[in-house]
């Protein structure tokens, strides 16, 4: 931890020089209270780090039990937020003209990077009086590290939970559950590299499109994490690139693919990858999604959806940018048909497949989810025909398998419903700007029929926008609908609900359990 | 079912007689017609009846399997469907000025009238000219046979869901599982008994209250089987009076009640009543969401929220509606704040106590719910302890439990999703009238962001009014937002969609499975 996050905090330091858009800036200064910021934090990591080194010295050779892991997985993800927090807090970035981030916005940036979600606060990347170099470069960086952890920790070394490692134990040369340590490790470095290796091309094929070696490097940091983070306002609609585009679409779904059957494939065995029953539904939605979201597009004659080139690039852009939880954006969405937004919002629960650094729910876990409702429903006139739940012509055998799926379905329903309704209910009506549109402009009608259309306007907007703010949210992905659409962002919201995402983040991404316990009375008695 | 039948269609001629308003209209012809509608109607059900009968013979002394019995409470609820609808059709009555129903429609009409959902594609009520009289009493009387099949055939002879099953073992004096044939006769008899009984006495106090002997006994069956059909197209704004309002929701409590309790509590034990579980979260649900009504209410100062009398009185009576799926109207909910309308999207879910006419998933699957979710949470950290989940002091020992909750919220959610994507994907825009306001009104602004405010306006409309009618349905409430708010129906919706309706309102009342079971073809297979 010591190494890792020293390490962690001194790259945003010799990067920005890559970038020359740092020394075009006139506020020096600011740039210099951005390095300090990141100093400052790297000093107290190193601290924090020294400490819980030393405690842990205390307890070596005990053995760790489940209820301590958890703790360890949880406990760890909350001190990283917070660490990763701090350059933002101390380098006084600004989420607006004039509006210092506050400690839970930097907090909400921080856990957005880590867990790869890439929702934001900051309403303008692009002005370094705002936002410093280095801070951009951070952003981006938590990505990356976010996704390394994934892929290395939760992957790699914890399989993840129970359909990964239902589909793992099944697929997997590696770690087994009674996989030794030596070869734990190997696979944790084997999947790192081929991590790492993507991140490198994807940079290298970014420059030679165009990009500068800078935004390459973060572009490249938020596709392979899945993240989202762009170092530009408009997104990924800032290269306004077909090639670009198409390039992001290929990476964003070897991101969202399971890391195993990369490695497998790396290994000389594609067959495993395209015979894998959760990549071909993966591509199939993928495939489906984009005819549909083009058809009706089209049909609509939605702003991007001209002609047919147009409609597929940026169609299937965003279906994937969504579909494998990334978040980037070339067309806002949010002024799409009803088609398109409702069917956005439904593949935000989909998510990537298990094993990738997609969050969601992930494509296996809807995949087996169906196949145990088709079950319930033969069960009910067949109350004694016990069958197996098939996975690509292989059993599975796990008599638990069935109910953690619909539990973990059943657990996203409850957090999705109570969340929205916690938005609902207390997040202001000026979240939504309420009497903006009501005192600007100049609209001859009586007073009363644009109150009510101004006011419907606002009702419907607030019940979908949190609807899809808390999905985007809990899933992983970023942008949603509305307030928080592609072109906007979560500055707008209160303290309170930026908290509320903070947990929503955490709890998307080390799927529920992990963090969830860690409120609960009874799991802090005797530890 | 023969005699059954007979009757059931005998007294809608009988009871228009007590309304002035059949006397006083001008459209006797009409009337003629729609006597004659249900007469063809009552002659093809007792042919129907007869040759069931006949074919039933044959089959004498068999034994009935659990699939057999699932394949006739289905068939049987199919079959009500088709025959309720005859009037309908038969008797020409028109969804509006020019517009005669369509086969469709009346299978809506009927199923909505079964299920006592309660929603309706009559324009106009009050028309005697498009719905005559005893079409207006058939309505509220197939609600009356709904109500009185599910308190006799799901309450006292199957019990009701499997949490309803636990519960009645606990609770139930009278059937068990090895319920002898006379007791569970006796039971059905006794609870029919009460069911009418409070039908009656309803029905004589709305009368005292001063509502006509007609529109007394149809809101008397519409309040009792919370179903929701009025005689008014305001619904039970229409009598505009504080004391039928109260009264209204008097019954509508009992009417969502478990009727098990409400028979110990005729017994003379109605503290059993009051110590329920299920009944006082009935009870506290409808204390503390009424204050929040209220209170956010208020503090929008929206319509009829004007003093703390007032809005208790509206804001009570639509939060006790909607949780027992009623779906009678006082107020034009559509126009209330997020808080009011979100918590009553919740709500649609919610529903009655198990054992109760109400429909929706039941509180007792909600608190079973809760329970089980807590459950997990702590069995993540703690594998090895095995606890047992409490309601109300005793232990659930059914091992299934804690699955069938499960997975009848994944059902639900299933199929809520799965009808929301459907209505957003083929129902067109023009059901929202997309058109309307851009080419009414002197709206002066450049006509692009008309079009843009309208257009948003629209398509914010369509996913969440498509939310709230699939919730309104499968939930068999009635009214939802929108096109289908409060003062509005569902007579816009394409013939599809209203055939999706009537599957969902029949799909929620029979709570899933015996309905579902139908469209497997392995449920066919070696009957």
């Amino acid at each position: 931890m010591l190494i890792g996050g020293s390490m962690a905090f001194s790259l945003p330091f010799a990067i920005p020089a890559l970038s020359k858009r740092t020394y075009l800036s006139a506020s020096d200064g600011f740039e210099v209270a951005g390095a300090r910021g990141l100093l400052s934090s790297m000093a107290i990591c190193m601290v924090v780090g020294f400490v819980l080194r030393v405690l842990g010295r205390k307890h070596r050779g005990g053995q760790l039990f489940q209820k301590e892991a958890m703790a360890i997985v949880g406990l760890s993800w909350v001190l990283a937020t917070i660490l990763g927090a701090l350059p933002f807090y101390l380098s006084g970035t600004c989420i607006q003209q004039g509006d210092p981030i506050t400690f839970i916005e930097a907090m909400f940036e921080s856990q957005s990077g880590f867990s790869t979600t890439g929702a934001t606060v900051l309403t303008d990347l692009e002005s370094p009086d705002l936002v410093p170099h280095c801070i951009l470069f951070w952003r981006s960086w938590t990505h990356f590290l976010g996704g390394l952890g994934i892929v290395v920790l939760f992957v790699a070394i914890l399989g993840q939970g129970s359909a990964g490692k239902a589909m793992m134990r099944a697929e997997m040369p590696g770690p087994t559950k009674e996989g030794s340590m030596p070869r734990m490790q190997a696979t944790a470095w084997a999947f790192a590299g081929i991590y790492i290796g993507l991140n490198a091309i994807l940079t290298l094929v970014y420059v030679l499109e165009g990009m500068s070696p800078f935004d390459g490097l973060c572009h490249a940091f938020g596709t392979m994490a899945t993240g989202g983070f762009s170092t530009y306002n408009a997104s990924h609609g800032q290269f306004d690139s077909s090639l670009i585009d198409y390039t992001t679409i290929g990476f964003m779904i070897l991101a969202g693919s399971n890391f195993t059957l990369l490695y497998l494939t790396l290994l000389g065995e594609p067959r495993r990858l395209f015979k894998d029953v959760e990549f071909r539904t993966f591509i199939g939605i993928i495939v489906l999604v984009t005819g549909g979201v083009v058809f009706f597009g089209m049909r609509a004659a939605d702003e991007d959806f001209g002609n047919f080139a147009d409609s597929l690039r940026f169609g299937m852009f965003q279906v994937v940018s969504v579909l494998t939880t990334t978040g980037y954006g070339t067309s806002d969405f949010d002024n799409w048909n009803n088609f398109g937004r409702g069917i956005l919002l439904l593949l935000m629960f989909v998510g990537g497949c298990a094993g990738s650094t997609g969050g969601g729910m992930k494509v296996i876990r809807h995949i087996l989810f169906y196949k145990i409702l088709r079950q319930e429903v033969e069960r009910a006139h067949r109350p004694r025909v016990v069958r197996f739940i098939r996975i690509g012509g292989s059993t599975v055998d796990d008599p638990n398998l069935a109910h953690a799926i619909v539990v973990y379905f059943s657990m996203i329903l409850a957090i999705f419903v109570v969340s929205w309704f916690l938005l609902i209910t207390f997040e202001p009506n000026s979240t939504w700007g309420v009497t903006e549109a009501a005192t600007t402009g100049s609209i001859d009608m009586s007073p009363d029929s644009i109150e009510r259309i101004v006011r419907k306007n606002t009702l419907d907007e607030k019940l979908l926008d949190s609807a899809s703010a808390v999905a985007a949210t809990l899933n992983n992905i970023g942008p949603g609908f509305g307030v928080v659409g592609a072109t906007r962002n979560y500055a707008g919201f209160s303290q309170g609900a930026k908290l509320l995402f903070v947990w929503l983040m955490m709890l998307g991404r080390v799927e529920v359990f992990s963090v969830l316990v860690l409120i609960i009375p009874s799991f802090w008695r005797r530890i």
